[in-house]
């Protein structure tokens, strides 16, 4: 159950309107990195967690908090939003390019469909998609997914940070960015737990038995490209991460074992693909086919 | 430049078809983990790094072999097709429910659409989308963003390797569960890499100076939840990951300070909201606005 | 600011695991009208309202209800997947159609993907999209957008639950059936409070002088197909529902004035769109008009 | 069966070009709540209906119509865009920063993809979705959406109105507001109906006995946000619109029974998700479940 | 403007229910190149075309054929529909696995969402797309997209005849087949005419000037892959279709002329990108540039 | 298996940075119509071909070399976005309007998300879509598709071509320009070579029977539009182009023979649409229905 309270955890008031940045903030309450993605991924985690706890606790726990911040973004680009022009005639256009200017930045649906108000969407007007939230039962490789999210998260703010001077979308995002702070911390610190207490290792899914996979290529690099110094790295030569092997390294092409591509398929001729035989016999096929299927 | 090979990196022939298998494949070549989602991810990631050298040979090195992996997997499907169902009358459900069975697990595009081939989607259907992709310019993030990509991927894996007895297709399966075990590896160490040659550190992004935050909640877990155990992991007290400071536990609500929401805003009443003057007033309020505007 | 609680609003425990029941599920979790899209709904229609009180109080409070309802939904088709079959081999279909029958019907991203989890998706798959929701700002509209919402989403449940005889997903079924009957009413009592306040009227925005519309057509039902019973309806005759008008009925075609099309547009031909001028000349034309724009 | 005719319903040419108006008008043909969608909702509407006579054909009579006021939006974008600038290069911004304005608002496909045509889609770019339709089935349900869909839609155009000078389009607007006026009546009306002749009432679905549902929620409202005035309205005390019932009003949290979350699922160990057992006792229970599930 | 009347233009009843099929049949109503997208494709490029005429008339005049296209599939799926289950409980799986077996093939929207009605998606379930057409304002362009959609329309219907025994089904697609005939041969005949008047030639446009094309390598095949006979089509020697050159062939890698990978972009250090300078250098260049961006 | 290079096909260099036309350019790279969607039409048509050769070379050949022209284009657009602004504060719309009117122009992701990268989008912005690529099977349909890709594909480099003077831009799209020519020749040569071998012919499929279609409407022309020109073309009179016919024409409505639309469908009524009965039987029909099934 979620119960709602009408404060902000953080204060939201822009110094003076500006919709063209209303819209850039956009990016991060409903893009891709965007604050209803980290709530909705939270929860689903917790949704889907098979074990009660402290782990079950913690993303139920910054889950509710995000939807907060979901919240305080609204709020801001709501006030961002308060003075927006309602558009600009051809006429202003021409005697004043300045105003015109600010029209082309601006996000018409906050005018045309939301009346000046908040949308679920992303600073180029993509609505938020289910399809970004990861929620695989498996915590080593969502808290993975989590610590991403918050580095994409803090990234994109970071950003947003020197886009403004306005004194109190500044403050806004100096919050944004503790917080984003904490959250890549407690996810990896979560992942490194997890670990430790022999829950999940790597590689991910660690239960799968490793020997039943190919492991004759598990730590073979096969340089696809032509860049010379792709061995020099940590991840060519000397123990792997897991802690399971060495890393080799293979310059491809040509070294690496290859199978010829097995020939191409024929299916049923009803599926009118085209084939090495003429045309006519096809058609007698289908045919015969058909007839054969009906008796 | 990319170069194509009429080879295979790993022999990809099924015993025997399953059109119901070959949809489920689908989900590791175009859903939102699968080989296509890998392959043009890190071919992003190299057209926009921002230096040359070993980070970026690695990307490249491994988009290539994605790409690769695109093909194996397309080339197996279209084999699982091959004898694929047309699709079956009322009267053979009557009949022999076994068949009909089978049509119901289906991808019906690959049958009316592909004519038993392979499809840019995913195991319910949806097509391949580009905003499943991650490549921001910042390398920590990326790579991590990267190791999430192969856990996943992994973890699908090894799922479908259980829903198959076919040794063919398990034959792939289990090079490419080698595969995803190797590139974890390699994202974990890059990763590494790039922090101890100083050149990325937590948080991220790095070079954003961490005093331009609201530090006294950088490091505050601040629990939404109710979850009584939330305090007890290692993401609640004691050194960060980060090496900047120290974990604090708060319990919400009201222990954390908050703000009230700001009034709600009240924009041009041409946008026509509904606010608490009386809709006569708003009329007449809009007339003039109007007509202010225009002189 | 959202706070979540670790308990459920009522029971969510099926009698058996049903893993097709479960895809069939998410279409009131995850679907166009499922509880995501109101529980946002009304969110976003409170963070865009420009007047504080008990209209705001009201969109809130049923909006944090809705997110726990997407929170007994996923927590329900969790525990129907918890026995989900890992998937079937060609072999069990051969030998029991049965259990084959089931695959056919489920979601196969709640087995590959989420690992016997629910997911932010609908019935078919598609993951859910912010572009279905509505806050526009105007209360009137997005009430009536609302109690829509409630009816459809009630109808759904409805239909599911004749689809099951599973006592536990019933006792859930026949809540949520409650809720929604509440939530009807409410949304369409605060409709006719706001007329009856004189904050909004018919039709909607009243706020725009009806004056400026072409009134001469604003109450005038033409009929462009050819029933001959469209016109025997109260819409057709007799006075309007907003109580500013008579309908009348026009059967067309014919009998209401047309305009002609205006002539085909003629941009550019650096478009190279195709005219009706030879090619010959489009091609030097198009040379001419660059030398101008370039000089 | 469709026919058309090359005349237009109302006039639609502009005073004079302007491509930056030309992208807002996209939203009215083709966004959530443009032509395009009630055009195709009625029309699947008509479709699905299970009775004939006045209500079928009231839904063709419409739905054709809308057909029209496509093509007329469409026809106007065309001769806004006439002289859409073919683009604007960099010299072009320094020298004349009045004319590179214009470009930042225009949508890039009016020029590139169409041509200086117009799109199905909405003023940010997102093509069309037939998931912005509803046809239910249910008649009340159904014209309820379609009430909202005309007060969305003359709410835009209203705002829509005041974005231009030209008498053009101003002209075309008064004639689409005056029409979105009279649907909106007309589905005001038709609900009615549907209720005075007793096909259908409140709450939607009628013919699905109330007595089934958990009644002692049915008309409780549960305030789970603390706004103090949500008591206020109609919708907390009083006689509920169905007629069926009262109002009570509960504040939550604490006052409203509650359920505990059921114990976290435990599916299939080879869906390798993370358990409270040790990984190294997962991977054993995963390989005995392989066997005994393959014996 | 459209007239609707309430005729088909070829009887659309099925013998029988098959809920099913219904599905299937969703297909080229609502997939990429069902017919709600030819409708759309063909009535914006009437509305983008460039001049009158009999152009103009023969897109216009099988767009409104093409509407009622969709009227007859949408008749057709909902009489498929009208016995559908309501869904199928698992004791009915248990007893009867026929009846189970068909509940997989359906789609559950039909019955959930739709109440046994037609829906504007595809067989998988994806919603209809304004994505899926074109109209460029090009007419050799187009009528070529035009012949495709044709084609493969008719590939899928010949494909959905055999996936059914049904005799009023076949009927109906019988007609279909022969429109998409003859809709082929039409689209080819335009594309044809277009080239004979004149009006539009290959390359496409043929009013751009070849020779500002880098037209060494206008005609030159280069293969990479390595399939050995590439060259022997009539694509890789002889005269080229547009009569403009003589196909050449070189195999590639290498013997092609390529360009070095420009060096790697260094963007403003406030984009927080990873650079080949340690982090604390980034960290100060980041700090200067925001100050010098701000004096 | 795939190989990449380090080097471009051609030189992609602009001579000087432009954010505002790097967006542009994303409609080739990740549009509808651009490099991505050739590439993986190309090869997905080569997966999914049913024979060895010629044909099957031809796909994968020029497949390769779309990848290398996606990477030519990301890299072209990482340098024009070098520059790109961080974004501008209101102060700057102020006093420098040149400078903000480049804002309004730019892909806001460009900075936000991909810190001045390249993204899988079109100008709009949107994601690049699997629904965008066709590989039916069907050689000639898809080579059709292929020419249209192509034709579709030169029309957008030629129109960015005329909306830039850089040079370096200019250099690369003459190299795309011809690169396309070649292109679109080479798909009619192999749509030309397909049917003069035989193995396709018109109407596609050509394996498919014409007389099972109803061949009296096969060549018929019925004009549902009433232009009056549309029957002076060589679609509506003459020798068709697949050779087995002659066109006629047939002026609608009236004259050619329709079919009454069936009754409407009266599906279970626990569907709960809307009927001809009124709600009061609807009810207990529902329940007695609900009690049978149970028996």
């Amino acid at each position: 159950m979620f119960f709602h309270r009408q404060e902000l955890q953080h204060k939201a008031v822009p110094d003076q309107p500006d919709a063209v940045y209303a819209r850039k903030l956009q990016e991060v309450l409903g893009g891709q990195y965007g604050e209803i993605s980290v709530a909705m991924q939270y929860a689903f985690q917790g949704w889907n967690m098979h074990l009660p706890g402290k782990y079950r606790d913690l993303v139920f726990g910054i889950a509710a908090e995000e939807f907060g911040h979901v919240e305080m973004l609204a709020t801001m680009i709501a006030q961002l939003l308060e003075k927006a022009p309602l558009g600009i005639t051809e006429d202003a256009v021409q005697s004043d390019p300045t105003v015109a200017a600010v029209v082309g930045g601006t996000d018409l649906q906050h005018a045309i469909v939301a009346g000046a108000g908040a949308r679920p969407v992303d600073s180029m007007g993509n609505p938020w998609s289910g399809s970004y939230i990861t929620a695989s039962g498996n915590l080593l490789a969502d808290f993975t997914s989590n610590a991403n999210a918050e580095m994409q998260g803090r990234l994109q703010v970071a950003r947003l940070f020197h886009m403004t001077d306005d004194h109190g979308v500044r403050d806004l995002l100096k919050f944004l960015l503790a917080r984003d702070t904490m959250h890549q911390n407690q996810w990896i610190a979560a992942a490194r737990e997890l670990q430790e207490e022999g829950m999940e290792k790597l590689p991910v899914p660690s239960s799968f038995p490793q020997r039943k996979e190919h492991t004759e290529v598990s730590y073979q690099y096969i340089n696809f490209s032509d860049g010379d110094r792709a061995g020099d790295g940590s991840w060519a030569s000397g123990r792997t991460p897991d802690g399971n092997g060495e890393f080799t390294y293979v310059e491809a092409p040509g070294t690496a074992p290859t199978s010829p591509m097995p020939p191409p398929t024929r299916p049923d001729s009803r599926f009118f693909g085209t084939t090495d035989l003429p045309n006519a016999v096809e058609k007698v096929a289908g045919e015969v086919q058909d007839k054969l299927h009906r008796e």
